[in-house]
């Protein structure tokens, strides 16, 4: 019940907005973006590395952990920011959408999700209640409810049918936690996810019954699925703007930086995206001035920084030429130095657009950050892969 | 020519020495075991990392770096130092070793190996003259003389005849390095290689001529090929007998915890071995106590970091459970935390036994860490792999 959000400042030209979480594992600024720390581990990275890097919080996935280790393990090992070493704040997600990502078989009921793991094909049921209860169990700040998504484009009735069951999860979900507190458990913050596909109207309808239920934030889930950014924007544009001012929004799986930036002006406090690591891991690098094919062949004798507007460790340290070479050598430590950042980017991104919001300045900041964003400086004329 | 061997203490029980080696970057303390970054990475590891192990030198394999990124580009990045970001002490191979066991084709005449790149199938010629070219290309502050190595068993001219090419080879490269030093290059220092095999003999006849030429150091080469750890610690007995007091001695590819040990007390003062990382990438690392394989399963519920006794950043923040758990899940992660270890294990093992020699107490210190090391202590009772 450490959980608490308070609303610093709002842009005026914006719907941008500064908060401020507070949770069992100190402060987190909104906006944020949480590096995703899948299994346990943000991919070649240590938690110090994350806190220099100035993140506050990250998301872990409960269904990866409740498979491997599994959510006793790491209960028994004092809880997952015991267990990885981090002592920041945590959102684990409720499993669902990995469930429908990975897991070979699934059947979605009333009662919740049977699926098989992927990893020894066991037979699994994730409902509302076991989510709720697992996420407890690996001890996270942030839970988030169970919903069910629809793959798009999808039938209205197949979104309303979907709709509806969110709901009703939700309002399962809220309830396993009051269970879990009176028997001295469940501290965690919970938040609701709306969902509705494309359909504005159905968005709306979902939100109207969520919206009063005693979450204390709110998630838009089941976006940047292939609709498109342009309608992904105005699907967020209209959920913010009905969403109550004193709750944390967070926009699910999220993280391209004009997203972020775009998303920012419409309202979201919160976002986690594995494509900055994925990529970078792959050695592609978002920078100031657009995205870098670090492993091309035309940055073998660059002797610049992958970005030279950036202070993280990689870029304070060594060349592109290094990196490139790294890439082409195969070598681990080119995932490490790539991801590393990967995260220090995006999570200044989201703090230099916080101190954009509280200085009344978003919009020049926006047109600022995309402007730089396409000029494709420093970039190699031709981004083919090498 | 910044290079210098100076001589601090000898033990008075056993041929252990405490060393001082010079070079344009830096000090490097003796007995020194040498971290290996073969392609100019220690694997998963930053140069940061290996300071903050104790680590004062490193060994770069030429082989590796002429083909990719080419000594050519290292030298226009500035040299290896530069390029990869390290700023203590380099030592070079000569290429010869890889190019024997890498290269799918080579065919060796006095004037060279003739081979084929593992990378792209081209065709190369090392020369003991391009060895040491190569080696001043990259940068390097110790090179290595190229010889020519024989897999044993071996029929005795068959070693004879590489003893004395290796001789041969011995020469051209001291005079290729004078050739440099004319034209204001080659400040490296050059260490010759002792061959041999088994046959106590011949690597007295190869030193005996080897031992009258100008080099800085002198390297026990061909040793730990399979011919047991009994015999090769008589064959590093009986030449350090007959080094010099006054140079440097370094035993090649050796790294076993106890080799190391045993190597010190018979008067070996340098040490690589890729082995330490290689088995930590893999789940197996050294510890005070022994050898722990910590992917098995009995350590999923393990808090004791891997070793007790050590201070690694590894040790110091993470537990058995959570690097056994990374490992399981296949996290990049684990083999670089476990890789940290294993270098900072091996780092501070060649600094204490040289504080032993110093404190005129190595034979005690072997003692001790030998029957420690055979204790377990610490260990699963089962080693057997998950």
């Amino acid at each position: 019940m450490a959980f608490k959000f308070s609303l610093e400042a709002t842009d005026t030209d914006t719907a941008a907005r500064a908060g401020r979480i507070s949770t069992a594992h100190g402060e987190v600024l909104t906006p944020a973006f949480m590096p995703v720390g899948t299994a346990g581990s943000v991919k070649t990275l240590t938690p110090d590395e994350l806190s220099a890097a100035g993140a506050d919080i990250l998301l872990a996935n409960t269904y990866h952990l409740s498979l491997r280790p599994g959510a006793e393990t790491v209960r028994e090992m004092g809880g997952l920011h015991r267990f990885m070493g981090w002592s920041g704040s945590i959102l684990t997600d409720s499993g669902g959408f990995q469930v429908m990502s990975l897991s070979p078989l699934r059947k979605v009921t009333d009662g919740g999700v049977e699926f098989r793991s992927h990893l020894d094909g066991s037979r699994r049921l994730l409902t509302p209640e076991e989510a709720i209860r697992l996420q407890d169990g690996l001890g996270t700040d942030i839970a988030m409810s169970l919903d069910e998504l629809v793959e798009l484009p999808a039938l209205p009735e197949v979104v309303r049918g979907a709709v509806d069951r969110t709901l009703r999860w939700a309002a399962r979900g809220l309830e396993e936690r009051e269970r879990l507190r009176s028997a001295g458990r469940g501290a965690m913050a919970l938040f609701g996810i709306n969902q509705g596909g494309t359909d504005a109207g159905e968005r709306a309808r979902c939100f109207e019954a969520l919206g009063a239920m005693p979450f204390e934030g709110f998630a838009i889930g089941g976006l940047w699925v292939g609709e498109g950014r342009s309608l992904g924007l105005d699907m967020v544009e209209h959920e913010c703007a009905q969403m109550p001012r004193d709750r944390a929004r967070y926009l699910m799986g999220v993280g391209h930086p004009v997203d972020v930036v775009e998303a920012v002006a419409r309202g979201v406090d919160m976002f986690d995206c594995v494509l900055p690591t994925r990529n970078a891991r792959r050695g592609t690098v978002f920078i100031s001035t657009g995205r870098l094919v670090v492993k091309n062949a035309a940055y073998a004798r660059d002797e610049r920084p992958l970005d030279p507007a950036c202070d993280c460790y990689t870029c304070r340290r060594f060349t592109r030429a290094y990196l490139r070479h790294l890439f082409a050598a195969r070598e681990l430590l080119a995932m490490r130095l790539a991801s590393l950042h990967a995260v220090h980017h995006m999570v200044q991104l989201a703090r230099r657009a916080r101190r954009a919001v509280t200085e009344g300045r978003y919009r020049a900041f926006r047109e600022e950050f995309l402007s730089r964003y396409h000029s494709g400086d420093t970039l190699a004329p031709s981004s083919a892969p090498a």
